[in-house]
């Protein structure tokens, strides 16, 4: 049974540590019918920190979308906890942003037809129109959200574009916009970025002219959710590739492509399987 | 703190799968006053069977090595559990059998000298002198048990050797020789093999010889229980390194070195770590 | 420049070692105006064979596609070369034979479509047409060979659509049909497959359910030229990912997707930029 | 045929781009009787940069240390060429400056001993004299050289160590101390670093603490040449491993120092076989 099936609800939570958390979610989850099939635990002990993830088997179990907020909710408080609750029938309803670049949406988007991402990607918003017929093919909607010398507004019209179709989450597939604090502010769900370099390294623009210029022998991709601070929010999934010095500024934009949207899908199924927390400035992976 | 740490206490459990089998263990800790800082649960749902390690805090907590089975023993029972407990103040006993090779076991003897694996060598074994200066040097018992035309006879001698010093675990770090079943049922404890290819491909004799005749472009190293099949018991470790038509079966070999030493190494780790299950010629590892 | 540039002409050799043979080739590109841009060699001295890859500006070069032979010829006689050339502007024609997965052929489109593997794809031959609107899609023709219960009258079909498309190399994009000797020796073009796993572990069918069952930390995918012996040609590239108990035989396919479209592509670049000899049942890469 | 034989000469060459270079270069050599054993060239065409490495077998070759410059030389200036050669039975003779932490020390030690490594090591130089014993051990000469808050007056006494044990390179086998622009002016020999980063993320110090608060999940390591500018010099090696959130820094250290060692005993290697030229504070990498 793949760990995102339709027949699985999954917790995620986060709290101060404390003793006998495991037994509490473990026994509540039993007591309501549910079998766990998956379950991990970790504890920060620098920080005092407890992160878990369990997924469970909702043949059986009494719990679901409408009753649980109710039932955990009381347990939830006394541990002080951070948590969410995903059931197998949801299915993370997901926009994309582009810029004029194909290979990371392309990539998306066949893993979503190929039925190996669960999503739904209710609308492509781009700043430019290249990739509308790359949409279009797909059958996916798409809006041409220009700039025309006015970031703010234009902001607000993909603020309002994400509100309108229920998008829970973004991905910026090679956007390559900096989004303003009050934007990440005002639509408040997750956003997941792809940066074609091996971050901290090479932040900012032209990666991979910094890398050629620098002279590594291995470039990277860093896929991580974005925060005000440009390319410095929880790292999600890095991966790398080799490189010499026979290869040209456009040989490492073209392996870096490969690594791109390898490493961006790789971040996208973590966060759609549910698999993610964030804590100070870090992602726990559940695996 | 470390996942092997002195004050912590580990459980391994595998089990027919059941409902409610987590809130049990997690429970039965938290009654003993134990605080878990790792577990993770693995469910095989294809067949039915139950994995679980935790590991928990000694601080405040009523179970040791003296009252644990009794106390265990009947909850265990009752879901046909096999386990096993390791409490933080043992230490694995490990044998190293070596041939004349020395850059594992020099490995080895490296990460135990600087604090890295914290187990007792009581004993490095070998059909072969060569290697005894480099464990006398390192302050570790050698024992000389040549074959001398009669394997068995050596064979009874390694397992009566092995009984003396009280391992509990065997090494073979490029040993060389083949094992009979009769003595690996002798002894009855774990043997960890590092084989010198990337596992099933170039089972044997020889195998950087015989991937340096198929060309292939990476070479591989593997970690694994010994069972009676040969190159074939539950693989415990794997990782390969790039080679090319450039590279002669020396370089092979050499280049291998470096991998077969870092795999060993690692399983070792795992081993130590108790985060190994074993189950239909499978490891589990917890992370 | 690309090592690729329609300005270059590409000259590969194969023969005995001799004393000078790189001054007699550097010497003739050079007394015909053509300037070096890459050049490597590399003699197996264990066999005696000299092999060599250089690749020349055209520019300001006599040498072309019509005089060379004539001119080339009788050096090459002298050392007893096998050798071929290229000229920048010679696209190679490549068809590819597909079953009804559509991942490796996708990438392959793909990447010909964003223009980084500069190529003509005359023909996309199946004996399904799961796949014919892909072709389509990409304006590429499609010619469905069903078997129909008579192998060789299919490949008797398939080596004459792929002369009539003046075919130059066949790509096996997951084509899932062995092909027999006879076709091999009757189209006498080179033919590169991707096998599904990391060769010559798991040849033949299945081969991440046989991963699976074998329980490896590690999976590959083995691109190679093919020969009679299935699964045994000349290996091209190879990569491998890491997995775990965790993963299921579907979870290792979907994984494996990943690494087949990209070893096949990586391949299929080294054949189209020349940079691949082969001699005894090895690949010789030049860089 | 290792490329590092001693019955091999080794010629490096970098000069402007002109038409004729490679043959020149080889006609020289296959007329003084050398019979090439791998050649490699690479033209950089953005800056109209020439590079070149060849191997020759000395048998029956007239060209030796004695006549070498004499004989070339004129060559040489007509094409402005940077050159070096090496005579199979030159051997290397590296100092090493160690802090206290073995790990890299023991590794070049190591494949010195066994032969991997065919180096002279004439001196191990310390601030401290921690590593003193492990030196001693290896029969190597030892010289601690305190900085006694002069590190001016260190780096002299370290120059004049250098100077007298006539060593052509320097290995900084984490050395821990920055070295001043005068006293690299001053040795004007190669300095080897390895830096415990996937450089230029994390220079400067402690950067596993860096790369923990970051939350990265692969760390590296970096060997290069030393210049001026701290962490900034010509990148001969990087190595990347994963890590995660379950990893400590004290975990990172750990799996770092694994990466150190391979890193830095490959940047040695391709040094000592000659494979490295630096051109615009890159390396071009000779395979």
């Amino acid at each position: 049974m793949s760990p995102h099936a339709p027949t699985t609800g999954r917790l995620l939570i986060a709290c101060p540590d404390a003793r006998g958390i495991v037994a509490v979610v473990a026994g509540f989850i039993a007591e309501h019918g549910g079998n766990l099939l998956h379950s991990e635990q970790h504890t920060d002990v620098e920080h005092g920190e407890f992160f878990m993830r369990v997924e469970f088997d909702l043949a059986g179990c009494d719990l679901n979308q409408s009753n649980f907020a109710d039932t955990w909710g009381p347990v939830a408080a006394r541990y002080g906890m951070q948590w969410r609750a995903q059931w197998g029938d949801q299915i993370k309803r997901i926009a994309i942003c582009v810029g004029t670049q194909p290979h990371c949406l392309q990539d998306l988007i066949w893993r979503w037809q190929a039925g190996d991402l669960r999503i739904d990607i209710p609308i492509i918003i781009s700043n430019h129109t290249t990739l509308e017929p790359l949409a279009r093919q797909a059958g996916i909607s798409f809006q041409h959200l220009p700039i025309d010398g006015d970031k703010p507004a234009q902001e607000k019209r993909i603020a309002d574009t994400l509100k309108s179709v229920n998008a829970d989450t973004v991905i910026l597939a090679r956007y390559m916009q900096i989004l303003s604090g009050e934007f990440l502010r005002s639509i408040d769900i997750p956003i997941i970025n792809i940066h074609h370099s091996f971050l901290p390294a090479f932040a900012g623009g032209d990666p991979y002219r910094q890398a050629y210029d620098r002279g590594v022998k291995i470039i990277g991709a860093t896929s991580h959710y974005v925060t005000e601070e440009l390319d410095a929010g929880p790292i999600i999934v890095q991966a790398v590739i080799d490189v010499s010095h026979r290869h040209s500024v456009a040989d490492l934009r073209r392996k870096g492509r490969d690594l791109e949207r390898m490493v961006l899908s790789r971040a996208v199924r973590r966060h759609v399987e549910d698999k993610l927390l964030t804590s100070a400035n870090k992602t726990v992976v559940f695996e």
